[in-house]
């Protein structure tokens, strides 16, 4: 599971906490504050709480730094972590900081709950459809967005991508990252979410895999589509696959939720999402939602078929985003109709 | 505080929560682990809670170790950790690994209180008495046994100490952050403790100043006594007083709880400590408890007095130990009679 659940000494209570802590992956040391408090509390917004009780944050100071860097730079990251937090209803009040060589950026997010509050990850049934709220490809965006400095890296992938595209992708994916997944939690209870997971490092294809085994009835899941950030398809084939994107098992940052819901909710839960997300619009953003596949009975795995279909996700900011974003209408399948 | 307190949302309960995480110090990884383990779940024992819902693990794998020794080291490490916390009354049941340039080891220790399980370290008064539950000397210690292998560093200090007085007091120091200290917790109720702390990185005096500062009644805390593991101080002494130990100011880890008590307490509180610590012995040991100073009125800071009688705390291994720990009888002294 994405958090230990634990039963409390008092009144049906549990607490739900999570941690979670890594290295920076983007220049800005704002985003990456936000980031990092996305990427924690999106645990408890896979379980579908919605609520945070306390966030403890934790960090090291690289001892490469030098005093004004460090000065820059520290308190920026921070005020991007206290900021995410705030959006998401909490406040960091302690953590712990030490000197090391890397910078490392992280937390804890714990919550008391009664038991409606949260949705324990096994509940899928065959027919249930699946949901993705954020589109795949971060970690592409990122290192491509690293090789515009790098001439030997660059030549291998400028046949198939501008400067401006990866630029325009690595903020995307930069915002997105730094999304909170709680808009998704919340609709998790109101349409009825059997289970759910975040994406993160293992990719799509591996969180729904452990997903899948935790299933107490005998279901499998079927990948039929890939939203992917713009452009990140055709760069990770110009490196030979190098990152496994359309095989579902690129790493991802503070990736969004999959969901499984129940056949008639998924297309307004997807509507939902897409309603609240034009309604905030830039770092109220709750990022999208794409119906990717179906819950078919099976032996708790999850499959990606064998050609899907990559749904290419414009920035949010270019022209065409509107209607490439738009998740209510799922393109016909013959397994999704 | 050396724990967040958090006002929760279900019937008048506290989440009270702590995290810490560190750099190996000494040899012994299962130690090691036992010994970041005492340390985190010690900011919860400094409060007089006696009980932890959770533990998360914090841990970082060296990128520099080989596979071999990387097998041979962090499980052991592991093992510590989680067996000081079943020792703890608690489980570790999550938590997050990454590789790093360095070890980390760490945790966060989280529990759901009812507000007579805590006691908010505010409450001192003037006549109250200081006690501390464990020698100082840690960071001594464990330096002074480095230098075992360091001519230039040996030189400077083996006229006044033996090598195999270094090798115990290594051992004795380890032993002592190794240890709960649940012991003491449990006791702060018993005996009605009016504030208490525990002493880490900024050595006595610096966690003094930290209690002293926090109180809501105006008073001084007076420090006389200073119980030291035996030989540190002339260790330090012939270091020039580089470790400042003497001064309160040397770094401790995982040290004892310093706790302010009803004058008509303090040795009471001291001899259970004893009682129960030669009761158990061995790894499941208490520490000990030293009357080191008392509670005046003041203006909110510690000081320790000009010629603080110094406390030699032998090994507990060694005969002259169970004198020299005895804390039921403290020193005749004109401010603490």
């Amino acid at each position: 599971m994405d958090c230990c659940v634990i039963p409390l000494r008092h009144g049906g209570l549990s607490l739900v906490q999570t941690t979670d802590f890594f290295y920076p992956l983007v220049e800005d040391p704002y985003m990456m504050g936000r980031i990092a408090c996305a990427n924690v509390l999106s645990d408890l917004y896979a379980m579908g709480i919605t609520e945070c009780d306390n966030m403890l944050m934790l960090l090291s100071v690289s001892q490469k730094m030098n005093d004004k860097d460090r000065e820059r730079v520290m308190p920026l990251m921070i005020q991007g972590f206290r900021d995410a937090a705030e959006e998401g209803g909490t406040s960091v009040t302690g953590g712990q900081t030490v000197i090391n060589p890397w910078i490392i950026v992280g937390g804890v997010a714990s919550v008391v709950c009664q038991p409606n509050e949260f949705i324990m990850p096994d509940g899928a049934v065959p027919g249930d459809v699946l949901v993705l709220t954020k589109p795949l490809g971060t970690q592409v965006a990122v290192n491509a967005h690293q090789w515009l400095d790098q001439p030997e890296r660059w030549n291998k992938i400028k046949l198939v991508v501008t400067k401006e595209e990866v630029k325009e992708a690595y903020q995307e994916a930069m915002f997105s990252m730094a999304t909170l997944n709680r808009t998704a939690a919340g609709l998790m209870h109101k349409f009825q979410a059997h289970a759910a997971t975040d994406v993160t490092g293992f990719g799509l294809l591996g969180h729904a895999n452990n997903l899948a085994t935790q299933q107490r009835n005998e279901v499998a899941f079927v990948i039929h589509n890939l939203p992917i950030i713009a452009k990140m398809t055709a760069i990770s084939k110009a490196c030979g696959n190098a990152f496994n994107l359309v095989h579902g098992t690129s790493s991802e940052t503070s990736g969004g939720l999959l969901v499984c819901l129940p056949r008639e909710q998924a297309a307004k839960f997807c509507s939902e999402m897409k309603s609240q997300s034009s309604g905030a619009g830039g770092q109220g953003a709750t990022g999208g939602a794409w119906i990717i596949g179906i819950v078919e009975k099976g032996d708790r795995r999850a499959r990606i078929i064998d050609k899907p279909r990559i749904i290419e996700v414009l920035p949010r900011g270019s022209q065409a985003a509107s209607q490439d974003n738009s998740s209510t209408s799922p393109a016909p399948s013959p397994n999704l109709s």
